[in-house]
């Protein structure tokens, strides 16, 4: 099984082929992609809108490519929509596979993000995927997305003490990332909040939890309702060289 | 008063300054623009993607040319939050204010757009927004946007028709167009659902209303809330031409 | 265009022409009315209960006397579903329409009104008006209507303090006044508010808000649904002179 | 026990004593009233805003008259808000009773009223009373609130009618009258529906459901929250003869 | 009339039929039951789980008994539905119960029970019931359900507290206790919640509650609808000894 | 990997270790277990009751025999909640876990299942998982669950009937079994649904997407949150013999 992970974002080895050492089972290839055009990262509605275009081509890339399913490594889930349209694999968000497996574990669940600001994102974000009810609170480290990885020791701390007061406050029963920058802090965050008095909350890396979504996917033979992302009509886009259609979703 | 409604799609004349001779009010000039990049029409979250970039940048220039607000001219509202966020004048998308009139006037509303496989996009507005409850219905006429003026008979005509069936089947108390392209329908679907026995039920044209709605914000002093829509960080984009930002929002 | 400002009090003086100035665009004459049965203020439902029946005579008064659209100047929206179902020409709340307007241009607002106890009001009317996702708290300064006008300084450090606390505690990105006797202070609560460190926040007066919306419901054609407020049966009512109908509304 | 039953509007034998002969318990004493000055009968907000003043001082007076209690003998609960401000006696109304009461036995109910128009009215109602989830459908026999009792054997079937559309098309799983004009159907309609393929569905009569629930609510010494309904500031109120309040709600 | 109340634990004593002295009406008998299998206490929804067959059987000798209604005697409501689809006598649930009546008095309440880990069970309870929107927190005195008793003075001390934190912090106009073993604390703790400054707020005692509803029920010939409560399928259940069911809901 | 499927029924050879051929991947091995007391198969609350003892008896010894997660068999998710109290190891349910899948690929899913007395069921569980809003309906075949196997063409030509239906009326983009004896159905109702012109629909089996997902759990390293489903404390059950505990859920 092929799995393509795209950064929607230009900076190169933000992600990794090893960071999913560990994460897909025995069998599974896992390729990266990122942007070539577009943001160096992704922080506002702003940085989105000129990640899309490549996005959607990057996607439509991998499935030529022959991958059997794409993970979007971005908490926006830039492209989720457009990118199921065009494509007949699978492509799972890792927000909205990281929001699925946290409500299918706890009673309710905080995204501990890096920046304020994305407040509103992930609030639209669950109620698009219909799980508000589910979302306890949006807290960040303020740390921005580049610089997550300078100090991952701080960032650790941030997450741990950010999360301890989403459970007390905000009644979270679980966490997820809001970044997939912050992957490979799952354990460390775990074990952060057990010391705080909380063992056993899941900590949601979601980026991991997308790949394997996406794993189980392809094994169902399951992909996105046609009906919900019908195939677009072909038609003039300018500016843009955008690979011919794949699949079924050809015409 | 200076609004620039700009239309997401490289197609001219879609909408051309005529259109708004009796809904802006005297002393507001209404300019229009269109975009260089991007897909012909958008009838899916596909056509949409293409459409962002080159909407932000146009909406960066309209208020570098001195524009006292921004219309988005489509019920999309393709880059709102994008272009929200860089811009101090207000910006106003035709689905937010359309919905937001409808839902003033009525206990509910439905949607009548042009293809039914858009019915999750103005779901998704509608929760967006705020405004899922108010929301009946989402009908299509199944005539694609750039053969809605081809034969202005048969599509007033399809809008009773599907508008008679959303009053009737699914308790709708006002009718929203669900594509800016059928401007100039208003008064003759008012009409014609009044022949059919429901006199004085709302038609919201949403691009004249939402010129409206920019005329008031701008007399109020109103813009979007930076703390919603917060200054997005400087940072380099690849592969985009993006102007320097005007007014407050820059860094 | 001629628009009528209804206080739906008996104490003269409260709200006065000279209050629109700079609000109403040239060419809108705006008219104030009051009642002559009825509270002194409205400070609860009790108070509001006298306050509707001279209302909706006084509502059909403006119609017959020429008025293009009326505006209830309260909070509480008094008679605004009864004075739609026997007026043709629109009539606009001043909390349906500032709710409106704040969620329009913010993820959330709160709402600062005179008295805590009116927060069950104004959960209530969200929502009635499909909004309440969007009410991020109410709260108040604790001053009387009546003795709002009195110290004016004061009531403008009580609002900036209050309205802090809905942005840091409550998650508020918008103000919006809860009572209409604020008028005049939505320059330096902004100001106050920006000062604390948070700039273009929007903070409306809703008053304002609605005459705005009067005059671009007028400038459209649009009024409210009949499907939602149906012209009511002709019956006797004991007790109360009734001017006779005017419009289309008449059976 | 003194059970004060008051129909909000002039007209006089709408509810009698003998209404509530097999419904009140032994030892209760049901005292009826209605309004002096007030709208004939209650179809519309129009009549409702007229309704009000007369029927909070009609409350008033029960409470000095010494009732436990007081039951609103209409479905729009109209002044319950108003009237439990200024008493301290139980007030129960007959919508947000049926309403709890069917909430209690089923899984959805369905209010089948006099008039289609009453529709919006009775969405209000559940959500202010917190039952929006558990309203299936508002259905009509469009019968005048005056006319229901000139042709009783008709009504009872109008009401079959609906009340099956309303299981079948709707989802009902029990039927509240959406008038208290209704009383005395009750066992016709359950029988009807019984008839029709649906043994054991609840059919709420709201008036006597009311009654009930003031007698224990009498019982269990309880009463509506001060939190929720604050005593109103004594003010000037022009044009009404108001009593003297009584008891702890007395400033 | 003959109401059995059937607490759902093994422990005898832990209600008697003289804590419904004074609550009863005069000609109610009220007998009450418990459990020969099942746990102790219910704490979890482990507990819980041992607790339903026994309570199911339980349930339906009372109908066998001749009782007129069946009242269980835990908040969690176990077998409620279970027990509503065997018997044709009315079933109330304590939690059910006491939610509707907080709901009906205030515009929000909050549950104070036992332990802080059955937060979720009361947020599904109220989801399930349709009550969501009223709930304002679940709060917790943290003493086990068997250790109620031993200390009344603290637990209403600890009652007072939490119930000032749920008016003060979480909105709560109304206080529900969580716990069936909280009964007879309902006068001290208003009386508490009065002296810290929140008179009139009304304390559900939710088996008091729930043996009044049942009261009315029975007098008004209401019981569960069954089409939301079918009557079950005969089968073979391996393990149990079943009683033959009494009345309709005999196959 | 070891994973336990548990059917909460006493009927053997419901689910056998072959239904999961093609399903488990390379590695895991899957063992099946049914209840020794407990009901002949589930269709109402009444069956389910009896089944839960049981039940959670043989999730503990699951994890006792070393099973790595355990799968319960059943769209009740019957002791979800009790048995992850007491495990360490994952507890997915069938109806939680293909709720959830249906919910990432399709906009809106329906539930088809046995019988039309099961909606409440349904609409319950989605409330409780979070899912409310992505449920468009509940269908059903109208076969008791033994006797699904006995005609697999006519139930799968009652699935395609009624998934149509859904698609059709109620707005479905998904279908989820909803009952886990239709396991093996997935790819003809798919084709058939295809056939009637809805190609790329998904189709949900619980049972084999709830095996699916606790691969992953178990490769993730994840649980359920121990905030949400907290260790009961150790007590008395009189008349069941509960197996001691394992790993850290041991008090």
């Amino acid at each position: 099984m092929h799995i393509r992970v795209i950064t929607p974002i230009t900076t190169k080895g933000f992600t990794t082929v090893a960071d999913f050492d560990g994460v897909a089972r025995e069998g599974t290839v896992v390729s990266v992609g990122h942007l070539e055009a577009g943001p160096a990262s992704i922080e506002s509605e702003f940085d989105e809108a000129f990640a899309l275009p490549n996005m959607v081509v990057r996607m439509m890339e991998a499935e030529r490519d022959g991958a059997d399913a794409v993970v979007i490594d971005c908490m926006g889930d830039p492209a989720l929509a457009a990118g199921r349209e065009v494509l007949d694999i699978p492509v799972v968000g890792a927000s909205q596979g990281g929001m699925h497996l946290a409500a299918m574990l706890a009673h309710s669940f905080s995204v501990v993000t890096v920046l304020k600001t994305l407040r509103p994102m992930f609030e639209h974000a669950a109620g698009r995927y219909g799980l508000e009810s589910k979302l306890s609170s949006v807290r960040s480290v303020e740390i921005p997305v580049l610089e997550l990885e300078s100090d991952m020791g701080r960032l650790v701390d941030e997450l741990v003490e950010e999360s301890v007061k989403a459970i007390e406050q905000d009644g979270a029963h679980a966490i997820l990332f809001g970044c997939t920058g912050m992957k490979g802090c799952a354990v460390g965050l775990q074990r952060g909040v057990a010391e705080r008095g909380y063992p056993q909350v899941p900590v949601i890396d979601p980026v991991a939890g997308a790949v394997k979504l996406a794993e189980i996917l392809v094994d169902l033979g399951l992909a996105q309702s046609r009906l919900t992302y019908a195939t677009p009509r072909e038609k003039e886009i300018a500016g843009y060289d955008i690979p011919a259609r794949a699949g079924a979703a050809r015409a």
